[in-house]
């Protein structure tokens, strides 16, 4: 395993945010992560993360500064992984659109080339990632996680715990998510070009697929969702309803919340980024009194 | 008075925030401000405000998005007006450097060519802003209101306060400010080239002097300041200890943070921001009832 590079580290909100970069061996790239350690959890043995998964276009540092998460992650004790959104550098394919290539990652293994060589988010961010962070002087803990994320990282936050079926994290929950990529612009020009069809795609990392074919998912608890209903891309690309009504239709637990007047931007994310904070600590303190 | 132009306009924490432009006469240029409206001071009769000064290089926008502040200031009903820190345009002029001309107006009326047709900064942060959204839709009250800032807007902020001796701002507090600018290369250069020489700044524009020179000041009560003892800029260009002296050597209540660890980035701001906010509301509120 390549050696961890600190890039820099400052105190924020009486934690430390930590931006670090090492050789992803899964992503064939140097790749980027922040990492913010509450002072109450410094110390502690192996600490609990949320991780947050950002948004077409977004590296690490739109969370980091824009979603003002810090106080709330200080104070429910809940270190944040923030990593970026797809493989990095002049070396990784990448197109001129926003919605495809580097930015747009996606969060799935890509099978098709010219992707396949270094767009697999999907096996980064649930084993790379967490097995670097374990076995790091941070010491995140791989066994209380949870995730968390914004639009495309919505979407890959509600695929990745669906399909691990709650083992390794305690919840899930989203703003704002493209929850039906399959049946939308953004999900089918991913699709097409990282998996060579949207089949493909609907088959694998489609969350209201994925929930109506293997759902529910009691160990997940009630997933939370929060959309605002001045959202530009609710109709077209995000279309919250549909997985409303996959979560009715197998009696999967989860809390909608339609927020009148927000938008898309992370102004939204940053009027109720504690109450996901919260969700996620709760769960994972439940499941570590448990287990 | 020309007209206010809604440039966007988003709901975040419960309240609105608004950016907007007007033509303004003080700086002989268009310019741009954002405004926070928590939802619990929507309607009520004129709305006390903070009023936020940034530092170099800054524009309205850097506060908005980084210093997760719209929740503090929703809690304590304080709405939120966040200026440029330069007039701006094609015809206002400019310096290549960071900390002359546009982006570094110094919050001062500048008497030297080519500068003084547009940078005119004090009258406009002290009359023309507080007029115009006084008489806007906005309602912002002009009698109620306190001022802080970060930086070149800390150097604002305590000289603004200082210079109107606490009628028109119930308190004053600041983010690693530039204290003693007639002492410093950054003021230095400012007051040189806006002013004529240093000593002209010194006699108008220096907070640490002001005091000397004309402190305590009751009415401001009691000036609060954090600075981060990791912040670059703490050791050439802020020299908190001459304020901090000055304060003692006039008896000026005074409480200045030196926060361990902390540097000079808006995640410092963001740390602290709540206990700025909760300070500038407490001495307003404290002034509506005994007036």
């Amino acid at each position: 395993m390549s050696a961890i590079k600190i890039l820099s580290q400052r105190k924020v909100a009486s934690g430390i945010l930590t931006r670090l970069s090492f050789k992803s061996q899964v992503l064939n790239s140097t790749t980027t992560t922040s990492l913010y350690i509450p002072k109450s959890a410094r110390g502690s043995s192996a600490k609990p993360a949320l991780y947050w998964l950002s948004g077409l276009t977004c590296t690490d540092e739109n969370f980091v500064e824009k979603a003002g998460a810090f106080h709330s992650a200080s104070k429910h004790s809940l270190s944040l992984v923030i990593p970026d959104t797809s493989p990095r550098g002049d070396s990784v394919p990448n197109d001129e659109a926003y919605d495809l290539g580097q930015g747009a990652g996606f969060y799935l293994n890509a099978t098709e080339d010219p992707w396949k060589e270094h767009y697999q988010m999907y096996d980064y961010i649930t084993k790379e990632l967490p097995e670097v962070l374990a076995n790091s002087e941070f010491n995140i803990c791989k066994n209380y996680r949870s995730i968390s994320g914004h639009s495309m990282g919505g979407h890959g936050a509600l695929t990745i715990a669906m399909k691990d079926e709650g083992k390794s994290y305690a919840s899930v929950s989203a703003f704002a998510p493209i929850v039906a990529p399959a049946q939308v612009d953004w999900g089918k020009k991913a699709f097409t070009n990282y998996l060579g069809s949207v089949e493909n795609g609907a088959k694998e990392y489609d969350a209201t697929n994925l929930l109506l074919e293997n759902g529910p998912f009691p160990e997940l608890g009630t997933i939370l969702i929060d959309q605002g209903t001045d959202d530009e891309f609710l109709d077209n690309q995000l279309k919250t309803e549909l997985f409303e009504n996959a979560c009715k239709q197998v009696g999967q637990s989860k809390q909608i919340n339609m927020r009148d007047g927000y938008d898309h931007s992370y102004f939204f994310i940053l009027s109720f980024i504690d109450e996901h904070i919260q969700h996620a600590s709760k769960a994972i303190k439940a499941r570590m009194v448990n287990q």
